[in-house]
């Protein structure tokens, strides 16, 4: 099988989490919107399905996922169905259900993360919303950073299996998609996020264990991985890092 | 199998997209927080499952259901893993994940409702952000309202299985969940969700298919359903409204 994953090109965004996935797993994939046009890629080829009036399942917004027939649109849905296809996920329900739970708290934590730098929506510049970025992000890094990192490290404290990963005995999609977090976090806030680190030190080795996987390693340092920039959900603003 | 849900009294918040699963499927189940602290409810109940240090796996916030020994928690995977216990839900496993995807697409939309009483974040009360909220009201109803609402006007015309359910031929928890949605914008913002509304015929005759059903019906009328208010997701600022 050959998946099709389809993202916007330039940022990791959420498509990132997905791309762990299938690199981690060695998976083969084309990441459509990143091939010319003139090989049927290219942006083009995304809208079709988003704009497309044929499709009977038709996804909201990218990162979706086409495998075989199969279009499967929301990043913690796709991460779902591949989990045991690429042998990242449990393999009882109930860890499944768990390892998912943790993945929707993981989107919700990355949502809070984009909207210190677009609190009044995306219809606006973050030049058009700087005051507001700013009382948002000293909220969100005064509590909510650390409720939430302090959950996911509370998180491999209590897993019975491991004391390195989140869920079950091995490494799973979710610790792919916490160590992006953790990464993306110390690109868009260096200072606010080794303060809150400190009290962590799970998590910063399952970044750091993540990051030294022979596959992901060789991912990153393809050229393959967009570079973390101020277009996407973590962004580097000294203003913020307060 | 008597369930458990565990919510924050006074409310429906996201706990009532799991209530309205259970009522209409008739299934057994206790409101803890809303039983007297005597009888083992009340809030403190709760709070074990958040604060306590023995859980394995537990909650980033509720609501979380209770099913035997499991305890599962983000509202859209109690759903997940709901739907086909409470025939809710497809038979086959792509409609299962066509469910769980217009579930979390529904998710993403609620929290846009949310953040526009809340633009800076849950540590603020309303009245701390007033300004920024009517700005990101105004973008909301504007672009992200119409976008959200038409997308899943267009789900249900292009269900191949049904001309008034989202997905599959019968009723599943994502119609419930869509029809309590359609409710909130009418309670939050009634002017411009019947200006929205207008071109989505069939969102309205969901909405009225749903809480026409008996058990739904009889379920509103018990006085166990909380009346919106705005202490909730959907709250009700004239100034909002324009």
């Amino acid at each position: 099988m050959i998946y099709e994953l389809y993202y916007w090109p330039g940022i990791q965004g959420r498509g990132e989490f997905v791309r762990l996935a299938l690199e981690e797993s060695g998976a083969e994939y084309l990441d459509i919107a990143l091939l010319p046009e003139e090989q049927g890629g290219g942006v083009p080829a995304m809208m079709k399905f988003l704009d497309g009036p044929e499709l009977a399942r038709p996804p909201f917004a990218p990162p979706f996922l086409k495998a075989g027939r199969r279009l499967i649109g929301q990043t913690a849905n796709i991460l779902l169905f591949l989990g045991p296809r690429l042998a990242l996920a449990q393999r009882d329900p109930g860890g499944r259900l768990w390892t998912h739970q943790l993945q929707l708290t993981l989107a919700d934590f990355v949502l809070e993360i984009h909207d210190t730098h677009h609190p009044i929506g995306g219809g606006f510049y973050y030049e058009e919303q700087k005051p507001e970025a700013r009382r948002r992000s000293r909220d969100f890094l005064a509590h909510r950073l650390p409720k939430f990192l302090g959950y996911f490290e509370r998180v491999i404290e209590r897993n019975p299996d491991s004391d390195k990963w989140l869920a079950g005995k091995r490494l799973s999609y979710v610790d792919l998609s916490m160590a992006q977090v953790v990464a993306g976090l110390r690109y868009a806030f260096p200072a606010a996020s080794r303060k809150a680190l400190r009290g962590c030190p799970r998590l910063r080795t399952l970044h750091d264990e993540v990051f030294a996987r022979p596959r992901i390693k060789r991912y990153a340092a393809s050229g393959r991985r967009p570079a973390f920039n101020n277009d996407d959900i973590f962004r580097r603003y000294a203003e913020l890092d307060a």
